[in-house]
This record gives C-alpha cells, sequence and structure tokens, in this order.
C-alpha cells in the first residue's frame, strides 16, 4: 500500500487506528481456549469485529514466535485472513528488526516476500546497512524506531551528541538519507507527549506510527495536538486496550467498542485539519 | 550453561570458535536440493563436521524465518539435533531482539523456554525494560550488540555524549547495572581492532561474542591482542567463511578442515594465556 492509498484509507474512514494483534493465549477468553486453533479464533474475531474502526493491524511477532511452530501457523493464518477479507488494511509486522546487511536482506524477504506485508518495524542501532535492504521493495514500508513508549527509551534515545542533537533526532535525520515518505515512517511513543513537535521539526512529513495509548497512557488529543499533518500522518496504535477490552464471550463486541470509540475521537481530530 | 562450564570447555577443547548457522538454500550444495529438508541436512553434516573444533553454534534466525514455517522447521530440528548429539556446545540464538518490557517477556519465552537455548542477542536501542527480561533465567545469557561489526556501526554506535562517551561505551557502562559477567555478554565486531582496548576498559571480564573474521575481514590475532582476558573472555564467529568453504560432496569436510584452521590458531592464543 502506497502513501496516498494510506491517506486515502484515513479520510474517506476517519479514522488513523492501528489495532495491536499482541494475543496472549493466557488472555484469551476460555471459551476460545477449546478451539483448535485459539490464538487465529481470537484474531479472526477481533478483526471483523474491528475492521470497520481501523486503518491498520499490528501483528507483534513476539506473541507468535512464543509458542514455536503452532505460534508461527497462526501468524500466517492471520496474515492470510487479513489479505483475502480486509485486503485495504494496512499490515505492520512488528518486529524491531536489524542486522548486518547481508542478515537483514533476509529479513526484508520474509516479511515482504514470503509474507507480502505493507511494512515492518526496524531498528536502527546497527545503522545504513541494516536499514536499507528493507528500503528496496517498492511499495513497502520501514518503520524505524525513533523514540520509543516505554521507560528504557531514555537510557540511550535521548542521550545528546556534542552539538547537542539528541541520539533519536540523529535517527530521524540520518535515516531520511535512506528512505523518503514513501518508504519509511518512524515509531514515536505516546507517552512522549510534547516530544512531538521536536520530531515534527525534523520529520514534518513523515507518517508516524504511535504506540502507548491506551494501557501505557499516552493521550491521544496530545499526540493529534503536537503530531499531526496536513495529510494526517498518524498510525495510532492500541492493542491491549482494545484486543482485551472483554474477557467473556462478547469479547469482540468489547473490542469494537473501544475501537469505535477510538475511531470517534479520530474522526473530530480529522475533521479539525480538513 | 554457565560461565565456569563455557570456560572449561573452551580450555579442554583449546578453541573459542562459534560456527555460525546462516544457512542459505541458494548457496548450499546442489546435491543437498534434493533432500526433504535441505537445510536441516546441510547443518547436520556442518554440525557432525565443526563439532570438534568449536565450543559454540550461532543460527541466524533471519536465515530460517525467510523460508516461513518451512524455515522454522529446519531451525527446530537443528536445535533438537545440536541438543541431542551436542549437548556441550553453547548455543546462540542471532535474532537481535529487544522491545518495550511485556514484549520482550515473550521473546525471552520464546528461545529460553520454547526452545531452550542458552543466549540470545539483544538490541540496546529500546533500553532498559527492553533487556531485562532476558536476564531473569538462570544460566541464560543475553549478548547485548554494543559495537557491531558491519560498516552501519559508525552511524550511532561511535556518537559521543557532551562528556566525549561513545554511545557504544554508554551501552556497556549502563548494562552492566542490569546484568553480570555471569548472564551478560557484548557483542564486538572483529572489524573493531583497536577498540577491543576501550571495550576492555568498560567490561573487562565479560564475555564478548566476535563476529566478523571470515568474510568481513577482521584479524583473529588483533582480536585476542586487545580482547582476550585471562578467562579468554571471546567467543570468536565465523560464519560463510566456514561453512561455505566448499561448494560440492566434500562440503562439510572443507568446512571441518576451516574450522580446525581456526581452531589451531585459538590454540596458540589460549596457550599464551596459561
Amino acid at each position: 500500500m502506497n502513501r496516498q492509498q494510506l491517506i486515502n484509507e484515513i479520510f474517506s474512514k476517519k479514522t488513523f487506528l492501528c489495532v495491536g494483534l499482541d494475543t496472549d493465549i493466557n488472555k484469551i477468553p476460555e471459551h476460545l481456549k477449546k478451539e483448535e486453533d485459539p490464538i487465529f479464533a481470537f484474531n479472526k474475531a477481533i478483526i471483523d469485529a474491528t475492521a470497520p474502526y481501523c486503518v491498520a493491524y499490528k501483528p507483534n511477532l513476539a506473541f507468535y514466535e512464543c509458542y514455536g511452530l503452532k505460534g508461527m501457523v497462526a501468524f500466517e493464518k492471520t496474515i492470510k485472513y487479513l489479505k483475502e477479507n480486509h485486503p485495504n488494511h494496512f499490515i505492520i509486522a512488528d518486529a524491531k528488526r536489524g542486522d548486518i546487511g547481508n542478515t537483514s536482506k533476509m529479513y526484508a524477504q520474509t516479511f515482504f516476500e514470503e509474507y507480502n506485508l505493507d511494512s515492518v518495524t526496524v531498528a536502527p542501532y546497527m545503522g545504513e546497512d541494516s536499514v536499507k535492504p528493507f528500503l528496496e521493495y517498492d511499495g513497502k514500508w520501514v518503520i524505524l524506531l525513533a523514540l520509543t513508549s516505554n521507560k528504557g527509551s531514555h537510557d540511550f534515545q535521548l542521550t545528546e551528541d556534542q552539538q547537542g542533537e539528541r541520539l533519536f533526532e540523529k535517527v530521524l535525520k540520518k535515516s531520511q538519507e535512506w528512505g523518503t515518505t514513501e518508504n519509511l515512517m518512524y515509531v514515536v511513543g505516546a507517552t512522549q507527549g510534547k516530544m512531538f513537535e521536536d520530531i515534527r521539526r525534523i520529520a514534518p512529513n513523515h507518517f508516524l506510527l504511535v504506540p502507548g495509548v491506551g494501557a501505557q497512557g499516552g493521550s491521544l488529543q496530545e499526540v493529534c495536538k503536537y503530531g499531526m499533518t496536513k495529510d494526517c500522518g498518524l498510525l495510532v496504535n492500541s492493542s491491549r486496550g482494545i484486543i482485551y477490552a472483554g474477557k467473556d464471550k462478547d469479547f469482540a463486541e468489547m473490542a469494537a467498542q473501544k475501537a469505535k470509540e477510538l475511531q470517534q475521537e479520530m474522526a473530530i481530530e480529522l475533521e479539525a485539519i480538513k
């Protein structure tokens, strides 16, 4: 999916919500555990219920890999189901990959050829040759970690260099030599508040993937106030806040309800930039 | 495997070689491609041929994930084969993982419970809560990226902060608040030469996993000169230089030959610190 198609989806559906599929077998409703593939059964129900309210899905690889092959089967079935039934949703492999060039090339092949997904999250620590192989696919996206939502983001990402430039700012600047607004987004945590102003100073037009609304405590209004562009420029993710909204047989309706609430708040924000 | 067991293996076998299993279907000998599982067939032969000359194996996850489920089956079979037939070899999942706390916890579960491996490589960009969940397993190791072997390592890892401390040095210092010499190693590329002196000033006793000898051009002698400790303190990895030493039916013998050559050089280095 290219940038313009994504923007069109956002404005026509009046939402920039991404639903995170961090599916934990210990947190899904009891009745699903009898299913042959409980993780896929859960995802399918969540996807069908929330699809009208979001433009993207973000399966988090850790939650599938941790069950070995069984987990990867659930991942593949989820991807296949999404592509067949909701082909206009943007799919993000939240995998935080990144390695030397010849290895990153294999990871790019995994997510862009083997699974044919739209995008993958990438960690910047290893620099240019660890990121570039992911940028060599037409219509595919790198979502590079810049300023993450977690407490540990302060350990290294805020370190200032001798010119007063913080590491996340260096990542934003340097990576713009590698990719464009058409194939590169950044992860910026919703918990970072006013820092979105600093981000937008360096990356005024790039899309940002924003986790941390909901369970992690970030504010949608603040993110929009400081981070929104005329093209929206945001994909705001909620995982636990949506998918575990209910614990019983009505879990999918509860998830839809939560997604709808966020969509309605987002519609107001989108109306304001029209 | 704990630190003392690893040291014992190194001194009794007179080697600190790690063989990287970056198995690429396009690079394995033609005759193996007819096998039901060519990747596993290749790994099995390489492992049996090189086991006397190394103390560790390092499967690189990218090379398995890129074939989807089929690749992960080959990975699991390789791990199982190693554990059953070469139980005294240290196994490193080269996965470069790292995410917010609750997600890193799932990755730790993947590599330390689901696969029961000895160690996993972790990327430091997201800080403390992205690394700590991996440190909570007795007898298991985090191998944290510090100064990598690739060209892109210069993009961010060498950035000096306002006190003149470089990012990789900050990673080395900070992470010693999280882990110990018993559960934390660092990745330092063999291509970094004299920088090992700087590393050893901050981390005098930690084991270092050193990729980059061979195909990437690093020198074993230089690594030992500046990086070796009285406990050895090094696991030097070679992947392509060993596993693709031969392209025909004698590929395993050729790999054994290359591994043996490195082992013999290593024996001399170990003799020097006795």
